[in-house]
């Protein structure tokens, strides 16, 4: 598999050439899906929010090793040190994510975000205490509240034995770097499924006119779910034939699991955080899931926000904050909510097909998904009216 | 205004004729949009739950009173007598629905279910409360949780003013009835307005596969918010050029409220019913909505399967009971799912042009609507493949 | 009844002269009573916090009405247009306050908090609306949380006969004061009962010591349920034979509710306010209550530090506010807890026998608790070691 | 150290000789410490429930290893394969409790409870994992939602070295036994702090009369947090002066953490066993703690009743259960209340001196503690009126 990365149109593309006869993948809006009425930002991706880095290790070994690790890093700095503010929204707690109760309580994040398997979550967790203690500043801290998030790739990978290792971890973290981010079968996403193809790791953004505060809102997915698979409206699923039919002689697997990581440079406490995190929720909606029995569908926002961060120690007791306005809030729900989906959606356009435990998950196959939605005029709606300029 | 119920292609249809040349009216369904792919109930409502009775008092009153009340009454009984497991799910909890905590802590519902316009809630719980004390069987009765739903009418309604009355209430509990359910601008949607568009009462239905517990699940809906209305997927806010821009200059209402009535008849425990709950929150994306600030969107799920009835006051300490498995869960998450969205499309396709407050507020143009679904090939998609057969 | 208010030792006391023969009541504190470690603030209530202001209005009639009202007023000015922080907390949810979901959403109060009994809480509510439409600068406003709370009073008051009326209201709030606090049977605490004597309103507060910030903490209670008594320790139920036995043969109300009213100066976002408005659910422990399954006990936390106030409309989208550091929570959390426990005790030492529907419900025997205390050596403990000096 | 089982007047007893002029320990009741008006299980101690049992691994290794853990184990079949009914109260978020979210959603727990040190968690649910997936009858598993809570040892134990290894787990739920259960400083106990004095397990049961369905409820805590030492009443830590000053002078601990697990064998829901959970946090006042800032507070509660259990995998769709009523659960109640303050006074009594990471931390000094609670009159108070007999 080779990756390139090229530029088109103004959009940061990744085009995917497979040796073994797969289609050319790219980006949703590569192939004219376009989402939304909001502008992305430049990478449209959860990097455009100034100072977020993403980095991934992908496991692929022998026949049944497909996993991995994401890691999102909120700031360059010390995070533990540098706090950001943070919230969770749970949308269906069938998980085993680490880290939550903590950030509810106290509105804050202190690690960077891991995403991995279900089974590996406390490995990952453990190597991400250890990174955190070792961290230049930390060497007096005795309490750290890692999050890690995770969706089931059992279908693919050997998950039983939980193949993720320490190194991985820290490899994903110390790599982590802005701008473009790879998609698809990478990190976390490496052995998931979604809406009955290959779903993987998917991004997105949306930038906020400057007359709504032009706050950036990015999001990244780690998509393991099922559903009736819609595209830009389309009947998709459908259409291909490939859906939740609630019949057991027919595999489909609609439970799984949704990761969403989602930040913003908007100055919002932890209750808008919370608030904004759950309409991404409302996203599953627009791809066809209706986050199922099975699914762990968790979201964790967090704002880059410079002076609303929160030392670990301080010498003043009473930070001076900024807080966006509730009645702002709604641009900022719709960029969340636009830009999960368009997430949810490269994260099956970038994955390919990957064989595992004895399995083939074929990836959304391409063609046929651009001739259903000229069926059903899904493409090009860029050209249909939009949102307030930039 | 003269409504005609007519049967047409197994379906109860109101068509709506209205004498100033406004298009007629009908339900999504009649115009050939179908959402989704289970099967409805015989009315396409939340009175396909047995026993499920909807009654409304629409109060449409010189230039600007255009408010009204609707009851969902749980069954035929003495509802305090004999409580119905309940749940409540609060997308967005910038609202005044009264009950709401007694049902999350007991996990039961002991009134009917009003619904109204936000500043008459207090007024309506009171004739609530009246009728309960009222009730035969009731004269010792000193508590009574009554639960009262609402949004704000206020853009056509004369909402200050609060003119409903406690006969109004007491007219909607008891002239509910089964059967075919009035939608549009009725009761408590007399003067709601959804996507850019007159709203007002909608309802839906699904009835599971047998092999999947034949469960129905209705779903009734007082639409009252704003977004970028989708249509099957179709772009239609954005082709008919109303849609949320953002934009002042432009007055197009975000925010407003929806509140969503679920009934079902499957043996869930209050955990699985506010589980239900939670998944109409996802339709909200469907129809091009992001519960934006401003907006007080709550939903109540109750079952009405009898054995899991609560007695006010019981011989028996311990109740034996049945509970539906987690793991059946998913195709009442997806019914409701789909419900929700098509009662929330039922409540724009029934409801008709208001004048109120000084302002009119057009309903959706039909016609056009229609001219854009085929566009976009949205219509008649009960030929696509579907779910298993009945 | 004939109050007198004194000042003495520094305290401002109310001794209640009663001329059929009833002891003389007096503040928990008057009678050696000495909770906590911390100060009180100069009134040892809920008015301590500046600007908050309370007002009750008492219905006394016939032999059957003992009920009230009772506001607590955030702030002088106009509430709506100038919301103050605040929270809710969820002890036990068997109660119908209103105006719950939307204090959680936004973080904000906008109206004055009244209490009342349970069946008459919309037709407060609907008052308190009235009032605020009223305001001046609130013309246009079409949209009020209400918060109200309440407690069953039923069983001293003919509570169906809901004969609070909408001048009661006005009247409670319009002469709401700062300064003293009347407490006892008076207001919304007319009818009530606790832990097997009368119930009704106390309030209690503590002030930091400089080093740690020197706010204020301000409890106000409504108290109405049952348990075990004990005071400062000392089993004052079980030595009086008087306490929740579980035996239906000895009708002892463990069921009632207890609303718990805080206000606080410090800087405290909404989520820091619910927190501290949780640790006023510890304090039951202290006077032997353990929120039985009937009883409805909802906590309200609000700040009127002044930066900190979100105006209803604002030409900034982003407000400059100072937050409390969570590590500065601590000694809060002890003030909140040890000023609920002595509202509380201030609610059941002020209360005085009382006769309605047909029964009679004695206040605390004063002497004879006086007696237990000594046995358990619980008075004049403020001779004990303390926190920090002033 | 040494220590004696003896059975004393119809009660086990744990007495531990000390080798180093400790005082004799013993349990809160063995000196005279009775608190609460109901009785106790055979044991008292979560074992009294039947079917579960505890097991510690107690690591003391050179200067500073101080750690270990502690196993609740619900029942001796596989619990993976037969789930009990469980949820989760969270009391104050500061904690890396894993495993939360899938039990508050699905209502049930799949694993024992694992209790550890905060930097040990992972390491302990990645070999709970072990455990479960070694479980015969769960070869096919991929997912398993391991509980584990923890406290923060650091203060006597070197946390930075994470010293549980696997094994540690796997003995700990191997040789997890009923009947008496060892306190004190041992397993998750052995290096943690309380209210001044050296922490650790502690444990306590109730049993309800016959009249009220001679329920057990027991309770096993691992207490770590801070106050001012309230025992039965009397105000031991401001006599011994030794308490929560705010002061940094004077290095007391007010944060820590309080993990406390609760089991019963009533018939209750999860929302059901979520309030009786919460309850426990009440118990908190009761010893003079208030939940600190810093404080992870954290309750798990489960039901035995057998035929309420909830199998993997299922041939019928709906269980059919006993739900005891909602009226019922008082009298449970008042039962945590009493036992969580129980088990923290056993964890108090029972532990002993312990030096750890250059420091010593001194346990209760049982003498002097004694002589205060003589002079409180807080001595051998089951003299006093109790609740019906059994």
């Amino acid at each position: 598999m080779k990756i390139n990365a090229i530029l088109t149109m103004g959009f940061v593309v990744f085009m995917v050439t497979t040796t073994d006869a797969q289609e050319k993948r790219g980006r949703a809006r590569d192939f004219g899906v376009f989402t939304g009425i909001l502008h992305t930002g430049k990478y449209n991706a959860i990097t455009d929010v100034a100072g977020v880095k993403v980095g991934h290790t992908t496991l692929i070994k022998g026949d049944s090793v497909r996993t991995g690790v994401t890691a999102i890093v909120p700031h360059g700095g010390n995070v533990f040190q540098d706090k950001v503010p943070a919230a969770i929204y749970v949308g269906n707690g069938f998980g085993k994510s680490m880290g939550l109760s903590q950030i509810k309580e106290l509105g804050n994040l202190e690690t960077p975000i891991l995403l991995t398997n279900t089974l590996n979550t406390p490995l990952v967790a453990n190597a991400l205490i250890d990174y955190m203690l070792l961290q230049p500043g930390n060497e007096q801290v005795k309490s750290v509240n890692a999050m890690v998030g995770e969706t089931n790739d059992g279908g693919l990978n050997d998950i039983r034995g939980r193949h993720v290792r320490a190194e991985d971890v820290l490899k994903a973290i110390n790599e982590a770097k802005e701008g473009m981010v790879e998609e698809g079968c990478v990190g976390a996403g490496t052995g998931t499924e979604a809406l009955g193809y290959k779903g993987g790791i998917g991004t997105s953004s949306r930038v906020l006119p400057a007359s709504k505060g032009g706050y950036t809102v990015g999001v990244l997915v780690q998509s393991n779910f099922g559903g009736v698979l819609q595209i830009n409206g389309a009947p998709v699923g459908r259409e291909l034939n490939n859906f939740y039919l609630m019949d057991k002689s027919k595999p489909y697997k609609a439970d799984g699991s949704c990761m969403i990581i989602i930040a913003t440079d908007a100055p919002l406490s932890d209750r808008n955080l919370e608030r904004l995190a759950k309409r991404s929720y409302i996203a599953f909606g627009n791809v066809g899931a209706f986050s199922s029995n099975g699914s762990g569908d968790y979201a964790v926002a967090f704002s880059t926000y410079e002076r609303n961060r929160i030392p670990y120690q301080s010498k003043n007791k009473v930070r001076n904050i900024d807080d966006l306005n509730n009645d702002e809030l709604s641009p900022l729900f719709m960029a969340v909510w636009e830009a999960t989906e368009e997430a949810l959606l490269n994260s099956l356009f970038m994955a390919t097909d990957t064989k595992g435990n004895g399995r083939e998950v074929k990836a959304l196959p391409i063609k046929k998904t651009l001739e259903i939605l000229k069926k059903y005029n899904a493409l090009d709606q860029n050209t249909l009216p939009k949102a307030i300029e930039k």
